[in-house]
């Protein structure tokens, strides 16, 4: 069934007022009338199945019919956070991350990142981010949004490490020293409600300097199993492997 | 180090003759010179560090350092059969599976794809496949690079399960029940040098008819964690947790 986060105003006790792009897309794309059902979510992350009693062109009304209980939410809280990559890469990251449950990302400007963000257009960037991070979570049935958080540097990230229980940086020169274990290890000490930061380099990797720094603010090393990953295909892995751990093996 | 996959015929004895693109590469691109290495692959994994020793401009000399002894890959045989998907979405299921440790791919013309791919058009779009393959296994150090198979049907796909020692599917809706534990049921019973295969299907799932016909023939559904992944993003969770049981856990 359809899915749409909506603002707090959106609700009230037991209908909803469907408004923007949310009705246009209701009525004009998939062409819903009147007893069609979706499912509306708050960005708290509670959702309820509506059947739609009245359906204009800018302005949706529907009536609640159940609140939905089942949560495919991870069991813990994972940060992802990623050093800025080329291209459009950002993009795929947060909308795969979203999909295979991230609570949220920052976006890293770290030594060998060749892009900058520049100030003026970081707001229109996470804008663009928060709409891709919205549609990934309707589409792979999230309770919530994942947050963008504010563009960081390096340092910044290492200062924020003790809001965090575990951090883990994705680091190539680990998984060619044949180290495999330390991610079980790692991902082992993680208990339910945990709150996870992972932290991948960009392209060219982390800079010693970089390594250094998030080791002494207390970050765990840790091989993504043993072939070289693209930049935007760790976070991929690193939440698959928590998912397995801690849903499927847990 | 950079590595290149070369035809049986460049390597002699003691030296290696590289040509075509991966010259051009390697002069032009990298703006190599002698006495610079790279690594030479087989196509059957065996991988050597080579000193280049003459750079022209369409071919390139090198003499054999060593022979490489680490060896990055998985250690099953993982072929994913996966329905056509819309626009360039096979390109990224095999750049990222090859990333991540897959054997080899099976386009598959399901039910629900919407996609056909044309008789006189299938030599060119294997070719492209196959490139991004060869580019994806250098990059991430594999040695040996996947094969794309012949366009299947899912009939066809089923009659050739017995090649496999598991055959796993995987189906939204047993992740819809809840059934969890499928998944780490079905990981825990393969062995080492094992032959898996795994069915993916299109954006709009598979038909009843086909989940009967597989089953019938002998594959075991599975829910790839609870989450509703998109089709190019479920052989990634796939590949990177078949990873993480047998090669960190395992």
């Amino acid at each position: 069934m359809q899915r749409y986060f909506l603002a707090n105003e959106a609700f009230n006790e037991s209908s909803v007022k469907i408004t923007g792009d949310d009705a246009k897309h209701i009525g004009r794309v998939m062409r819903m009338e009147s007893g069609d059902t979706v499912i509306c979510c708050t960005y708290e992350g509670d959702c309820y199945e509506v059947s739609l009693t009245s359906v204009e062109q800018d302005a949706i009304d529907a009536k609640v019919i159940r609140k939905l209980l089942d949560d495919p939410e991870l069991p813990v809280h994972v940060t992802v956070a990623q050093g800025l990559p080329k291209g459009d890469k950002l993009e795929t990251i947060v909308q795969k991350g979203t999909e295979l449950g991230a609570a949220s990302f920052i976006p890293v400007t770290m030594d060998r990142s060749i892009v900058k963000w520049q100030k003026a257009k970081q707001d229109k960037k996470r804008q663009r981010l928060e709409k891709i991070a919205k549609e990934a979570s309707e589409q792979s049935h999230r309770r919530i949004v994942p947050h963008i958080k504010d563009l960081a540097t390096t340092k910044e990230l290492s200062q924020a490490f003790s809001n965090y229980d575990h951090v883990f940086v994705a680091y190539e020169e680990t998984a060619k020293k044949g180290e495999q274990h330390l991610l079980s290890a790692a991902l082992t000490s993680v208990n339910k409600q945990d709150k996870i930061l992972l932290v991948i380099g960009p392209e060219g990797g982390f800079s010693p300097e970089e390594i250094e720094q998030m080791v002494e603010s207390g970050a765990t090393c840790c091989a993504f199993g043993p072939r070289i990953l693209r930049t935007e295909t760790a976070s991929m892995y690193g939440l698959s492997v928590i998912s397995y751990q801690l849903e499927i093996l847990g």
